[in-house]
């Protein structure tokens, strides 16, 4: 059993200490902590003329990851869904602190989980500054920071109508994935070629999401607001039609899936990508002027981008009782009537 | 039952957007967040030259609270022993976030919590600016931000052969407390008059601490090292000593105690003051030509501070196995042997 200090040490001190500070992206050079472990705050600033863009997270076993979740892949999903935040906000990644609770001080396990996320943090040049271990039921909870200049800042509240609306990647893989571990739907095609290459798909995209840090960099005066999708496509574009006072609406087909998802029945495509979540894919809004800018950054970011909707002013009472609704349609412009809602952490689901 | 989105927004959003900006205490203005609860990210900036002091702590039920805990005070110190790294470093608090978990969306004990989170908070003009809510085994996660300027942090690196050590406050109440409840020992006195008046001392000392903010404050340009006591004297002043590459003397009666603490027995005092947990009293170290400015900077923050040591060169192998030791004395200067440790979170203790 390794004391808590010599654990900190061995596993996330040193490697803190030595990482190579030669990030693999091109992101802007981010300015290191002036102090960092071992005191009792780390020392930070955002680039000069910039903000901190400041997110946590906190990830819970058995609501955020099954108890065998790779850890290696845990470490990585850890730390991404923090990034992904930074990315929504188009802010260049910094540091990030990392406090976890443990029920014990298993080596294999923390050797897998800090290698997969030093792997994500070094390939965004991301330095862990500070934290706090303990024992307890599994927890881990990722504060991170990164700069961007405020007037930049892709927010939630300046979506405007006649603004496109767009998506980044394709969504609905993970909820594939998490529906075919729970057993509510089976991947086995009728030509068993694509069953295991699916499987395998789904569950990277459950396992190891990508953050989209260089799409949020390239989007900064390009789109107007922003979020990453981590609760549904649904539910989450709501966070920004309310915040922005706004409506919208989405051709739910024009929603960007991957051929494997295709190879599911329409029913289930449509609750993958329209209420899945786990996708942290960008959503945001653009004026109609931006589109070849919007396509640029997507190309400068390596990462596809679709249009799949249209903001519009608020909707007005008594006509309709949610101001802030998506009007949902299909391909064929045939409205749908379907009840479409993010997860809700303290409901049952 | 609440939603997630609904208990955020009762208990949590509503009150950090109408909180009185005016601390109560004379901290110097912190700059507000341009961009809190409600966005992917918060927005947050140093004052003017500064830079921002971050510090992490998660508390765990069983491990740093008990199940039966009364939730003001759980709130009060989830976020007191947070603010206690910021006095630690000299800094000005700003803001925090809040992750957390808990088992069930309970309202009147949320209610209590987030009192008791949000009167330390106002208090000292510390802003919530963001967080996470899930279900899972109750856990509490703070990261609290503050501003300092580099040249005058209270690093703990920065301690002379040669300089006083001193403590503020008194220590051990809260371990006297610990130690009473678990029935290590007993504050059943001989004169029983004193038995509940000490009892709701230890207790108070244990579940509410007092952050030593302005003390940190007052020691910017006088103090070289310090830290706050979270795991005990004996344990934490280690870390100034190794990071400062010195060792120590100490006279374990000089330690300062309530008078309370003194009405147990010389071996539970001792016990309690130089290897309690919980105390959140400033050590550090300063030059002796300092010695009024520290008194003067005790006094303007209304906390008594005490001379216990002295720090000196590190001792040199093969004499003495530990460079950072520290030799302790009692008040005759007759050496003291005792094995004191801080209480390390993956021992069972």
């Amino acid at each position: 059993m390794l004391s808590e200090f010599s654990l900190i040490e061995r596993f996330f001190a040193r490697r803190a200490a030595t990482r190579a500070h030669a990030a693999r992206h091109p992101v802007p050079d981010a300015a290191s902590a002036l102090l960092g472990i071992g005191d009792d705050c780390a020392l930070l600033s955002p680039r000069p003329g910039e903000m901190l863009a400041v997110s946590t997270d906190m990830l819970v076993e058995g609501r955020h990851f099954f108890p065998d979740v790779d850890p290696h892949a845990l470490g990585h999903k850890t730390l991404a869904v923090n990034l992904s935040d930074l990315a929504a906000m188009g802010a260049a990644p910094q540091a990030f602190t990392l406090a976890f609770a443990l029920p014990r001080a298993d080596e294999a396990w923390l050797a897998a989980f800090s290698a997969g996320l030093f792997e994500l943090a070094e390939r965004f040049g991301c330095e862990l500054v500070g934290g706090d271990t303990t024992a307890g039921p599994l927890n881990l909870c990722v504060t991170v920071f990164g700069s961007v200049p405020a007037d930049v800042a892709l927010r939630r509240d300046a979506a405007q109508a006649g603004d496109d609306i767009w998506v980044s990647g394709t969504l609905g893989d993970a909820r594939a994935g998490l529906g075919a571990i729970r057993g509510e739907w089976s991947v086995d095609h009728a030509n068993p070629a694509f069953a295991d290459a699916d499987h395998a798909q789904f569950r990277r995209a459950l396992e190891r999401p990508e953050p989209r840090i260089l799409l949020g960099l390239a989007l900064r005066g390009v789109a107007r607001a922003a979020l990453d999708l981590s609760d549904g496509l649904a539910g989450d574009l709501r966070h920004i039609l309310e915040r922005s006072n706004m409506a919208a609406i989405v051709d739910a087909d024009a929603v960007p899936r991957s051929d494997a998802l295709r190879r599911l029945t329409p029913e289930i495509q449509r609750r993958c990508t329209l209420s899945g979540g786990d996708d942290y894919e960008l959503c945001f809004t653009a004026s109609p002027a931006m589109r070849d800018a919007v396509e640029n950054a997507g190309r400068a970011a390596g990462v596809a981008v679709t249009r799949i909707g249209t903001i519009c002013a608020p909707y007005s009472a008594p006509h309709a009782a949610a101001p802030h609704a998506i009007v949902w349609h299909d391909a064929d412009g045939a409205p749908l009537t379907l009840t479409l809602q993010g997860f809700d952490h303290f409901h049952a689901d």
